[in-house]
């Protein structure tokens, strides 16, 4: 799984998208996880591709960790990964073979993202106690 | 619960915020939901603070849907609430009475988020299939 991070020239970003790659990898070890960044930090989409050209997998799975579609949702990545645009399938050549790539979507309304506002918002508040 | 969204030229973050109101008025009925941008879209954040005064309420929480820290989060938002520049904690007056106001945290890294990141790849990769 590539996880794609925006970039920022503050650090949230970048530890946001390096902190959520390596609970995904404690989550599910059938991914090798990399984060790679479209701006300003490193390692760049482009790295990460080329790492994942030496990896030994079935399958590329690009996970965009942005809250909604935009440019560089429907556009810059699909770019970046061979696809047209808006394209969700492709295939991804490595070490020789060719093997399936997916691009997911970004997170978008979901209940789940419903469930960690009500959970941050809690916290304020059991901060208020303090 | 003021729900704050940073807002877009395109759709996309608009929507992304009042679908997840939504989702958080069906799920926690304690509280009264409202989506409120920073820019471009509206109600805007100060529009929303303005019809909480008018609201029956014991307690503001300010959730903002944003995926880090940086200056909206740290700076912006807090000045629009009367808090100090990284404050948590204060209160808003409403009705003649005042009462707490809550400042949450964005997302930030969370094993929720990594659930969702998982999610979505795992409906990208079913999509081969069709």
């Amino acid at each position: 799984m590539l996880l794609v991070g925006h970039g920022s020239k503050l650090p949230y970003n970048k530890e946001l998208i390096e902190a959520t790659a390596e609970f995904i990898a404690e989550k599910a070890s059938e991914y090798i996880v990399k984060p790679g960044f479209m701006s300003i930090n490193t390692p760049s989409v482009e790295d990460q591709l080329d790492a994942f050209r030496a990896e030994d997998i079935d399958m590329l799975v690009v996970v965009p960790l942005f809250l909604a579609r935009g440019i560089h949702i429907d556009k810059d990545i699909p770019k970046l990964l061979g696809l047209p645009e808006r394209g969700k399938k492709g295939t991804f050549k490595t070490n020789g073979k060719e093997i399936p790539l997916v691009y997911a979507d970004p997170i978008g309304s979901d209940p789940l993202l419903a469930e960690l506002m009500l959970k941050n918002a809690a916290d304020a508040i059991a901060e208020l106690d303090h």
